[in-house]
């Protein structure tokens, strides 16, 4: 199996389909083509969120703002999975999760609140090969040129051998990166940001909902906001706070858009008193 | 084969594949995740006239207001497929098509008009199980946590013998939707509503076409417009009238925004005389 | 392999997947159910760019503003893949490049600098197929009444044989459609014309980029905007004119709409000196 996910919308994927077809039998399924445009971070939060569901799986993913540069491609293996994408650090949070066996839903957060990075790659199990795209033949189009045949490859060949793929070189030294959790104070107050937005409008924030007291209320900035287990502890149209289904805090609107309603846009700040 | 139709948009459904796939290696194929969100109704039309296209599968179909709430999961069994959905009514138009036959295109809607419900489940050969989701692990994602991991199972199990399931239970009195269609009176007026927009901006009314007589306009609210067997019944940019592939009258703009020119959205209500 | 391609948006494409399946067993590839609508000439740009990438297989593509009328279905058969379509030249300008092995990438684009089109069909290797598309049974949606169930039924019986399907003809004199690049005076100014935009905003002319010389800037209609590599070569929210990956020049903002920025949107024309 192999995995799509990128920012590109429609229809640029299909040519990367194409190549594949062309190369392997293997099944191909679309994670999503509408991953936050020219923003890794969010979408990095995305694939923590979704990959691990899947089974040891080649990933091929691309968010980058850079593209077209002499970035190179990257292979992180991790738990039987291959995550193949840009150098820009997007796979490395996913290869940790899958490494550390952890799950985004909302009772598998990692324990230790934020997200540290003080083990060595090889401590935690991650392996990463590099790819150089230095290829004069496309500027513009490296999922197409770059990215899709090397999945292909990667598939051909086999997860767990993919040091036989003679354009494939150790990186002891990718980009990594991180998506630390909020920083909460005195127990009362959580420091945070808003990490991405989703299709229905909902706010996602960073602050794990786990460091949340049994309350009624937060206080959203300054605004004082219900706190429920679920969209129905208010009526459709109003404001509510709840934890989503990957574990942080959510401003959302029941049936409406919490984006507008909080005013909050990803990497905004946000300060949650409880 | 396992179909999934939802308004989740995008990416939450590739979380719902990846559990799917992690527990069987059925086809998946994704009917819509851009289902009018948070309106059961107009979903169940779509499902209806989407659904009965399809050889026998197990459906997995979610729209749901109420997500989070305790609300149950069934399964209706009809004519070899299986249709997994929250117990809010949303499956049951499309069970009843695929018992009776009835296929969503113009030519097979049913002669009697309205779809009426006198017949019990039984008798028209429905058979509902339920499954309580009450299940601590995530309040607001059952699409992944419940739904995906039944659609799986009862895949694995095969829809003939969903009775050896053991969490399943007979359930006799799911709730029922009706999709009404228009009323007619004296032979010159439809009186009905807007079930729902398509992407093209047409707006699809619960009028039967085939209670309009062979006329050449006929007038909308206190509008008058063609009334066309085909968009090219008119020019690019103006209104006409037609009986959509569905088989129910169509307020459209050929190459155009049917709701923004007859300033008409879902549950609006429709006058028709012809 | 039986590809999908339309403006059909959502959730139309799913009741031609069910008929297909009802159907054959083969294996089903959306390739963009979001192809600029009411648009064949721009859908054809995408197809040429797209369909090349993809192993023989049977390709069905739908972009017909005169839906609904008699016009009808078309097969071509080049190298192997059969492409089917509404008589409209959509499928000509893709038919021609698998013919002549044209790929859409950068290297590719046809040395002659325009798409001429002396040639006979045959001269080329071009043969095409017609079925009548009158049917009464519906008016308004052929993809699900007539292309889909050819697909199956080409698909089942075998491009290499579609002689062998009695309700197909040949058809000698199908609709073609050209999309012929711009105009280039005294090596010093192209006059093009904007084909379409992407979903990133990029502009996309119809001006080869191989017909621009090394040079740091080029003025697009009366802007003197960079021209670079790649979009790394301005800053993110700044204008730049690059070559994109099916060889034509992009009127681009990184990280940004192009389309807002140099206020062209598809069929404008494009005047770039350099």
């Amino acid at each position: 199996m192999i995995t799509l996910a990128s920012d590109f919308g429609t229809p640029y994927p299909a040519a990367m389909r194409g190549v594949i077809f062309r190369r392997t039998e293997a099944q191909i399924v679309d994670i999503s083509h509408d991953l936050p445009a020219h923003d890794p971070r969010a979408a990095a939060f995305w694939l923590r969120f979704l990959l691990p569901e899947y089974p040891p799986a080649v990933h091929c993913a691309i968010v980058d703002p850079g593209v077209g540069t002499d970035r190179d491609a990257v292979v992180f293996r991790a738990d039987g999975h291959a995550i193949i994408a840009p150098d820009n650090g997007l796979a490395y949070p996913t290869a940790r999760a899958l490494a550390l066996g952890e799950r985004a839903s909302a009772s598998h957060v990692a324990d230790d609140g934020r997200e540290r990075d003080t083990h060595a790659l090889d401590d935690i199990g991650i392996e990463v090969f590099r790819l150089s795209t230095l290829d004069p033949a496309s500027t513009t189009f490296h999922g197409r040129d770059v990215f899709a045949p090397l999945a292909a490859q990667v598939h051909e060949t086999g997860v767990g051998v993919l040091e036989t793929i003679d354009r494939l070189e150790p990186a002891p030294d990718p980009i990594r990166m991180t998506l630390p959790d909020a920083i909460v104070s005195d127990d009362t107050l959580a420091r945070g940001r808003v990490i991405t937005t989703d299709d229905f409008g909902n706010v996602i924030t960073n602050i794990l909902g786990k460091v949340i007291p049994d309350v009624d209320h937060v206080t959203v900035n300054s605004e004082r906001v219900p706190f429920g287990d679920t969209f129905a502890a208010v009526q459709p149209g109003d404001q509510v706070v709840v934890i989503g289904s990957h574990g942080y805090l959510e401003c959302d609107v029941r049936e409406g858009d919490g984006s507008d309603a909080f005013d909050l846009t990803p990497t905004d700040s946000v300060t949650v008193r409880f």
